[in-house]
């Protein structure tokens, strides 16, 4: 019996047009690209066309399209037990959690899986509710951390404002950004200590007893590839010490490698009590997210129930490319490289496309997530398109991403942004390839500019 | 390379308390089996011990443990495109689609994709906030709808006590139980009716302005096997209609083929707005949910922007399992087999438990979907454990489900209920064989009646 036949643009067109309703559109308004089939950084369509995926699809597929390693393990493990239920116990998931133990900070020992990021920080919010017994969660203005009822209501984005119906015990802050600084400020320096004194200010003028945790992206992903400045995150920690709350560090885009680390928080000096997951650590090839735990907080629930599960926890099928995910890291020096290609090979190039380039305002960025901010006028730093621009509005992004996909890459784009982002085992080769599309596609940009 | 070398027993028990935070539990008292294996309507563990399974898992496993279809056809997915972003048009997902969308009643054509029954129940929500312009849900005490923010606050069991933090627009209302009627029926038909009555009461005095949806699993499941009476659901058809109210139908455990039918409200008088399903659509190999959408609702978003989304959504190699599900219940016969196994085998095994067993109140169900209902006393109808007992309380049921598990049937427990959910395709030779040994463990809680 086999489940899948060859079938043409057509028939997957008519399909997916007549009976899939695709996340956050307008559903008569898109246009779905057909994808026939992908291999590492690649992916291609049904017409001949092939792209460079420098977004790693939704930043998930660190390790590439079909890598035969994940696929081998995906297929083994079917073999074996596709799946089995959360309340027993299973050698595969058992070994990945002790694999992302031992890379994670000392003092975490525990994980609590789920199927995605958005459950990771629903999940990783409940904990630090029941331990704190305090309900306020304090998130970020330009954030993301996923679209179920909790997690939509941490995110900072446009995205949750059609689901602003009520209190979720949300309260937002505005985080470093010395490009776009809320504080004026004119150094990085300056930055990190006045966002310090403004996330402080929030927590006394909202009540530190009445706050449970505060989440924060390590680097902020979707909203702008965000780096914290020397000292930010230490500062949140003491603030949390200070007043007994929950330190959530979000590292669902960031985690498994995307800056070369396995946790982004190994960059930095931070120390969050949970960590949240997903993306990365399986590349997606089956959904799987889930919280890595500090003993100080899984003690807590070793005699308190943890009011909350899922049939799907730690699901062997989505544990078993999460071990092999382990291997190929080590066995390929996936970090390693990730690092040198950032710093050797993107940084400088993205260097030299700002100072090329008039579109471009700011580039920043750490191993491969960078991101190009893209800007009408330098001086002013009005952004080349309005904030959450759509239709016409978005002209000058669309004309740009259409120029990057007429040379072959596949762009991320969000806003007045594009982000490099491709999968971590990319060659040098194409990596400079598609960032010579890249280039090239902001001569477009330019024309845009005042 | 290999991800999992055989383990022992003691390995992998050492890594699950060592490392796997689990679901719903306090964790340093619980003892998670380590399972070593599966197939058909059994599972094993690491020292000889062989369970029939009569919980179907977490009644997600309705093909049975390693059906060597659905695995061909999440090891053919995997080699051939792992995954892809939701935004792309795939091949097997728009199939799987169409697929539901052909079993699915007239007028409903479109499908979103989730990772689970409880993303399911979220986005139904938020799809009929958003075509309503109404935030409160109406839904049912003794039901259970999920753990993520949403999900839980429809839920109407005790899983929900300790994330009551907040006012999320849920009202519950009392569902027809004429074993424990809230209405002092006497009658189905009687409590049918007393039921409607509560409802629209409900609804009135709530606001019929207000409420966005009415939400119901069609048969009420792991609260207790509730089958709808006659016209019930009609009634709710009716009530939402003269009140603008969308009704959704949660078929997360009950649908594809629970209970002998693609969806159970097949098997009712029931027209609901928003099907969810999770769980059966692929045995749960891959995680898997989703929300069914009737034509008047996705119209609403062919202009109107969706608002919610996730990374996962249409996950191909979710989708291959879902179409190779789709081929096996038609090849074999598999909704006929549910019936027929259904009505002449289960139901008369457990009209004559009742029959002898003192401790038997009533049994109830449909299909290969029943429960039996454990009493102190006959007469009273007082439980065998107090609701939502633990501990000691608990004890005769922790005795009955030990009687079980001696004679090789594993079975499913809530409360003072044992359920009957075994895989679809048990042979009904072991179907026979586990009823003989529920029959038996009967005999140990006879011993705590009065």
């Amino acid at each position: 019996m086999t489940t899948q036949t060859a079938q043409t643009d057509a028939q997957v067109r008519a399909d997916d047009r007549a009976h899939v309703f695709h996340s956050w559109s307008a559903q008569a308004k898109i246009d779905p690209l057909p994808v026939a089939g992908g291999e590492g950084s690649s992916f291609w369509d049904y017409e001949g066309n092939t792209y460079l995926d420098f977004s790693s699809q939704l930043v998930n597929l660190n390790l590439g399209h079909q890598h035969p390693d994940l696929v081998a393990a995906v297929q083994q493990q079917a073999g074996r037990l596709a799946t089995i239920q959360p309340s027993m116990a299973n050698d595969v998931r058992g070994e990945l959690a002790r694999l992302i133990a031992e890379v994670a900070p000392d003092g975490f020992e525990k994980v609590f899986f789920t199927n995605g990021g958005a459950e990771a920080n629903e999940y990783a919010v409940r904990m630090a509710r029941q331990f704190t017994g305090r309900r306020k969660v304090l998130s970020m203005y330009r954030s993301y951390h996923g679209s179920t009822a909790t997690a939509i209501s941490l995110t900072g984005d446009p995205r949750r404002w059609a689901n602003d119906i009520g209190d979720n015990g949300t309260v937002r802050f505005f985080g470093p950004y010395l490009y776009r600084s809320a504080f004026h400020s004119t150094t990085i320096e300056e930055e990190s200590q006045r966002a310090l004194e403004h996330l402080e200010q929030t927590i006394l003028l909202e009540g530190p007893g009445t706050i449970a945790a505060i989440i924060i992206e390590t680097v902020v992903g979707t909203n702008g590839v965000l780096v914290p400045p020397p000292g930010y995150l230490d500062g949140v920690r003491g603030l949390c010490d200070r007043h007994g709350i929950v330190y959530i560090a979000d590292e669902v885009m960031v985690g498994f490698g995307r800056i070369g680390e396995w946790f982004a928080i190994d960059a930095f000096d931070a120390k969050p009590d949970l960590i949240t997951f997903a993306k990365g650590v399986n590349s997606g090839y089956v959904p799987l997210g889930g919280v890595v735990i500090s003993d100080r907080i899984a003690k807590h629930f070793d005699d308190a129930p943890f009011p909350g599960g899922l049939t799907y926890s730690g699901h062997p099928l989505a544990c078993a490319p999460g071990v092999a995910t382990f291997e190929v890291f080590r066995r390929d020096g996936i970090l390693e490289r990730v690092r040198d290609l950032g710093s050797r090979v993107v940084e400088p190039a993205l260097r030299a496309m700002a100072e090329k380039h008039p579109s471009v305002g700011e580039v920043r960025g750490r191993g491969l997530f960078w991101a190009i901010e893209l800007v009408r006028d330098r001086e002013t730093r009005e952004p080349l398109v309005p904030f959450n621009a759509a239709g016409a509005d978005a002209a000058p992004m669309g004309a740009f991403a259409a120029a990057a996909k007429e040379g072959g890459v596949w762009p991320f784009l969000h806003f007045n942004r594009t982000h490099i982002a491709p999968p971590l085992v990319i060659s040098e080769e194409d990596l400079v390839r598609g960032l010579g599309v890249i280039d090239e596609a902001l001569d477009v940009a330019d024309g845009y500019t005042v």
